[in-house]
């Protein structure tokens, strides 16, 4: 049997079964960081590998921006546990005819995000390789109690940070019409959020220190397979109120007819996706100030285990065919082709 | 300029001018692992990226000895510094038709190694890849004091753990004539060496406990290559004494004829080079006992920063012929083109 009979979930399933499990570890594989501890201290840690030609395409992004998100997408993954990104260990593999003004164009993208959240590159690996080969090794500081994807209730709220499907949205854009995107500043304003997307380092760690969040995720599947995450994990369904969905204007102007089919799917937008008890409410709505982004209500918990369900303004159910990516059984989506153990 | 013209170190010198140096950063590139503190504790960390075709060949080596050598070496570093190993991040891009049970292997050799140390495997990321592809991030705890490359001074020995070159002489071995290797036991215990090197951990942690090194590494790119990294920091040079280099008895059997070719410039040994002060010498000696492993005296530190001669019974030089590898420079050496940071 090989590897895309299996599927994707199926193969991390079989490696979780199969590494063991040690003392210190708190929380292993099967969140969005592992939480360890050791004789000196407690730690978050996230590793990402990113492939040129499967996880990015150089004709659509520049290296300063790889070198952003490939340091950004694991920022992303500490603070969906709620913790505070410190360290990072970048390994490459390099072409041999890789030009040296490249590699200073990624590390001036990687330095960019690293100096805004405080982050020190302290070592890492250089290899030749084939193609560019990136990988990314984040140690963060866990809050006291960090979120993970269960803990969510049915009757808990959802909530989600930022805007949806932007960074989707902008990709197809610029892969359509590359020319009328330079021209467009709403469209670049959608790119920015695929090329550059914001960890919500503090907003996910405002909700871990404040004890709001009852699970936690960021979004890089995409919402609808992203939630489905915490349902499995928390043993519950979800309810998904499309009209609430939070949409930028960008968005509204330029895919309006399209609906929320990105906000839905489109993955790559690294905000956060959590879940909080009814009761607390007024107290995560005034957390939006501090967080600097905008917190939106856009579902709620429920028993059964059917997973997720998008309902319209009329409560009904609207089919979303979103049966969930698979990286290894699909080859369709070139971009997202990378699963957190 | 492409990277290849910049050569290894070039570029891993431009990397660490690039990079930021933020709090919390006791050691950063430039060693064997990294060496951090934050709120919560204090962490040894290392990283190194395996790619198929370059760094292994699945014709040389099962996926069971790939495991478990993708974890020796990252344990390596650990020990280099030493320090004991806890958590592993494991990060693969695998082909999409790869055999499942090739992936059971190759985690069944990761377990091996792992349980052997007490070190547990976290998480990380798996993705779909052109050909195989293997990100190890170690994490350990660090002793009072890691042992870095820099430290040592003119008059310190140089001692080496184990024995040097089997590894390469191994690998030699099984790549001219796979049928007669399967059929000599002294030969196949070379090759064992290459496939599942021993982390010296052991060693390692006691010569850091009791402040016996003054510098070390592992030998990954061969003695005198390795040496010239510790000669490089410490701005020292080294003489080494051809005839005391320890040999196996394998490879004094297989190649007596070509003297210690092997042992000078074979690499991935994954012994302890180190040195220490020369009133420490009881106490080095004595330690084999407990490291479990033989420690051999093959040198001396000297003043004059000229790197790393290697001398005959008379103390006459030999001229080695290993101007060092330079994984960017050249191509012919596909086991060895990586270099940790």
């Amino acid at each position: 049997m090989n590897i895309s009979r299996l599927g994707e979930f199926g193969l991390i399933e079989r490696i979780r079964r199969r590494v063991r499990v040690g003392r210190g570890v708190k929380i292993g594989i099967g969140d969005d960081a592992a939480w360890v501890t050791n004789a000196t201290g407690s730690s978050l840690v996230t590793a990402d590998l990113l492939i040129e030609r499967i996880h990015f395409d150089l004709r659509w992004t520049s290296l300063f921006q790889l070198g952003y998100k490939s340091l950004a997408v694991n920022l992303s993954d500490i603070a969906a546990m709620g913790g505070t990104p410190a360290f990072a260990l970048l390994s490459l593999g390099i072409p041999r005819d890789f030009e040296v003004a490249g590699l200073d164009e990624f590390y001036r993208g990687v330095n960019a995000l690293a100096r805004e959240f405080g982050v020190t590159i302290i070592g890492g690996d250089t290899n030749v390789a084939g193609s560019l080969i990136i990988s990314v090794c984040v140690i963060g500081t866990p809050p006291r109690r960090p979120v993970r994807r269960r803990g969510a209730r049915p009757g808990d709220d959802i909530y989600v940070t930022g805007t949806l499907g932007d960074s989707a949205l902008g990709l197809r854009l610029l892969k359509e019409n590359p020319e009328g995107l330079r021209r467009s500043r709403l469209a670049r304003a959608l790119l920015k959020r695929h090329h550059q997307p914001d960890p919500r380092i503090e907003a996910g760690s405002l909700l871990a220190r404040r004890n709001l969040a009852t699970a936690m995720i960021d979004v890089s599947d995409g919402l609808v397979q992203d939630l489905s995450h915490i349902c499995h994990a928390s043993r519950i369904g979800a309810v998904v109120w499309n009209e609430r969905l939070p949409l930028s204007r960008a968005y509204r102007r330029i895919a309006a007819r399209e609906g929320t089919r990105y906000a839905l799917g489109g993955g790559e937008d690294y905000e956060l996706l959590f879940c909080a008890r009814p009761h607390n409410r007024a107290r995560v709505e005034k957390l939006q100030q501090r967080a600097g982004v905008a917190i939106t209500r856009i579902g709620t918990c429920v028993a059964a285990a059917g997973g997720v369900t998008v309902v319209d303004g009329m409560g009904l159910p609207i089919p979303t065919l979103l049966k969930g990516h698979d990286h290894f059984k699909r080859a369709d989506r070139a971009e997202r082709n990378s699963s957190a153990l």
